[in-house]
């Protein structure tokens, strides 16, 4: 890449995929937050200049280092700043000579302790000099494309995911970072990561503008406790629904959490009712917690919207069939009726105990071509929205194959398909499998069908604004 | 042990750890039911004697054959048969011959696909003989402690869980062993399982019953669809939730799962409402899902009862203290008020930052010092009655040392501790080993809250009784 300053679509480029990165408060010291990012930006994917500043070293990691960003030559596209709070001013300051396009500020120590006038400080200095600034008090940025990595722990503590499609904007950092290491062990993979911390800049709102338009993030996560601006929060929430799904999960709905939101991030919760009205309106769609978060971006990823939402189970364990059907009914969707043709289809070729409703009950000896073929009929039966398929791989007759099979005849499928199992590491490592065909697989009816209630209601929401 | 018979207090300790058992239908081809189960029973834990019955073969696995099980010239205390289903009846008639104690029919082709009068005959052959008759169509027991093993797939595919004083009553054979298989993965243990199919005999009223009185058991987990004999079920459950907690997942009870538990067990679900108010008047704790079955489990297990309500959330990261307080909140428990004495005790050893209110959040600094503190003050408050232990293993100042501080610290705790998690490799090793220690574990603020509701709505229960 070259030296030369970088033309953007968005400011907000710079944040992810700079020329140039200056690390200011690089640190000699193993370990610590100055140290561990200039490595971050030194050994991993990352392609562009990397300069360390620390007024005390020549050199950190073998890199030069220089005692000001101005010191530096070469344009600096890029700053992170991770010095005590307060030096902060003075270095955003020379920030602003040095005209960096994007400074994300690390340290912490400002409004998010009652230290509101340093905070005014920051603004000041940095106001009218056409910077942008995430932060202070964050963790920055994670991008698995260009290898911008912002995070102060070591990846043996903290698990950095591989490249996804997912992006993920979180105002709370321990527990942003704590869900990329828990993305990174399942292997689900993210495409950007932004904590932005007590925003004095870069809010949420922004971040939302600018994913939306980001060609490389198919599904938006968020977790907000509060919003700077409601309206803007509002507009922007809007138009990047539209583009693809914003699925949001809000800290401090109750009145309970909401105090407990105040003292962390400052922010002043509304009513539950007034949020969770607002997101619906605004086409977010909600999760409960974290780890549904994620199920429903999995789905959003691998499925075709639904046109409706009329679910087809099948199971090779009754009980599995019988909590599906059950979550089916809790969650506001419908069983469908498969058509005569398709039950004729499947009662043909299956033993006369093989119960052909829905559930679809193939039994414990099933083995893969029951599976294959049920699978087939319930794919192009114009009865059936939504496809659950549970499958125990535990069961006598189904092997390794399985995987195959249900990829291969699920390929070009028009209408949503999730498989749900439970077991242990032979099921685990079949479900692995499975998703790495593009079949998003669940451990529980439950969550499974609350994935499919997800795209039944993004879609829904997406027709209804066509009109 | 003894060829003699042996003297038992239940009948259907036969079925558990019987000092002999016959394997009719064992088989000598590799995977065939009647393989897997003799093989189980020859290479595990079991201490018993064990003869293959089979007609056609003088020897399998090393063992030596018999033609039918009356030719057995030793007491035969248990029979497990794997026939076809239209030769069970007169296999049956064998055992009533030879007086064996408590028969588990594996064997599947009965009520459940319509066929009655195949049941009945095997009723008519049965009455009167003094067997215990589990089965037929199930997958019959498993015992981690004695080595008795009825799973009939191999432990390649289906793990088999290691000892642990949770029983496991299953109506549906197939979820029963997916989660038997998920159990062995998690490394939680179970004490006995019994999947008991069709209930010719054996019913779930009964086999609650027994594991009332069963020393080795502390806690009993049941999946129904339906009851024989509601009156009974509600009696025996009755008794058995005085002794020990009962954890209890009903499928079937939307119309829509109800309908699909018909065509599975043959069971006619009565109203959800009905039910739900039977097992809270019986003092059963009710989960929502399987995986909530076993979370709620390992919490009573490890943990002594509440005296009240009052949560007290400790965190190092704020998002999570934020979620943990809605959950609270949610699920209809209270947040705890600290006593002046302690928030003193806390604020004096911490940063002034740290905000000690509810939730106390350590913020992302901690260390292990201030997490062991802040943990023994709130143990010991008289305002607390539960606490929530939010341990983001990847803040920088942590490290393994806190598993042995929380364990240290909470050794002799009068009150529910649970700690939540989020993360990757590390923070799940540290995890387990918190786990080994005897602390319960969650993976989202939402289960740990569940599991301290559950506690606490069976306390609330178990003090009404005694009034």
């Amino acid at each position: 890449m070259s030296k030369k300053e970088s033309k953007r679509k968005s400011q907000l480029d710079y944040f992810f995929n700079p020329a140039s990165v200056a690390i200011i408060g690089a640190s000699r010291q193993e370990g610590k937050v100055g140290y561990v990012i200039l490595q971050n930006f030194l050994r991993g994917a990352f392609k562009g200049q990397v300069y360390p500043v620390n007024p005390e070293a020549d050199e950190i990691l073998g890199k030069k280092c220089y005692k000001n960003v101005i010191e530096i030559k070469e344009p600096v596209e890029s700053a992170v700043i991770c010095v005590p709070a307060k030096i902060v001013t003075g270095v955003l300051k020379d920030c602003a000579k040095k005209k960096v396009k994007a400074v994300t500020i690390i340290s912490a120590g400002f409004a998010e302790i009652g230290n509101h006038e340093m905070q005014k400080e920051l603004e000041k200095a940095a106001k009218g000099k056409g910077m942008k600034i995430v932060g202070p008090n964050c963790l920055g940025v994670y991008d698995s494309e260009s290898g911008a990595d912002m995070l102060f722990l070591p990846a043996n503590r903290l698990g950095r995911p591989g490249k996804g499609a997912v992006s993920f904007i979180s105002q709370s950092g321990a527990l942003g970072s704590a869900i990329l290491d828990w993305d990174a062990m399942k292997g689900y993979g993210i495409n950007k990561f932004v904590s932005y911390g007590n925003a004095l800049d870069v809010s949420e709102a922004d971040l939302l503008e600018y994913l939306a338009e980001d060609q490389t993030t198919k599904v938006i996560v968020l977790y907000i406790e509060g919003v700077k601006d409601g309206r803007k929060f509002l507009e922007k929430a809007k138009n990047a629904a539209k583009k693809k799904p914003v699925i949001v999960i809000k800290g401090g709905l109750s009145s309970e959490g909401s105090r407990a939101a105040q003292s962390h991030t400052g922010s002043l919760a509304g009513s539950p009712e007034v949020y969770m009205a607002a997101f619906r309106q605004a086409g977010l769609v909600q999760a409960a917690n974290m780890e549904e978060v994620f199920n429903f971006a999995r789905a959003f990823i691998t499925e075709p919207l639904p046109a409706g939402k009329r679910v087809q189970i099948i199971t090779d364990g009754g009980g599995y069939g019988v909590l599906a059907a059950d979550a089916v009914a809790e969650n506001g969707l419908e069983l469908a009726q498969l058509s005569n043709e398709a039950k004729k289809a499947i009662s043909e070729k299956c033993p006369s105990y093989v119960v052909v409703e829905n559930p679809i009950d193939l039994t414990g000896d099933t083995d893969n071509e029951r599976c294959g073929l049920s699978l087939q009929q319930v794919l192009q039966d114009k009865n059936v929205d939504m496809v659950l398929m549970i499958v125990l791989f535990q069961v006598p007759k189904l092997d390794e194959r399985i995987v195959e099979i249900v990829a291969e005849t699920a390929r070009e499928r028009k209408k949503p398909l999730v498989v749900m199992s439970a077991g242990g590491s032979y099921s685990e490592s079949l479900k692995m499998a499975l998703e790495k065909k593009g079949i998003s697989t669940f451990s529980s009816p439950n969550d499974a069908v609350r994935a499919l209630k997800a795209l039944w209601e993004y879609s829904e929401q997406k027709a209804k604004k066509k009109k």
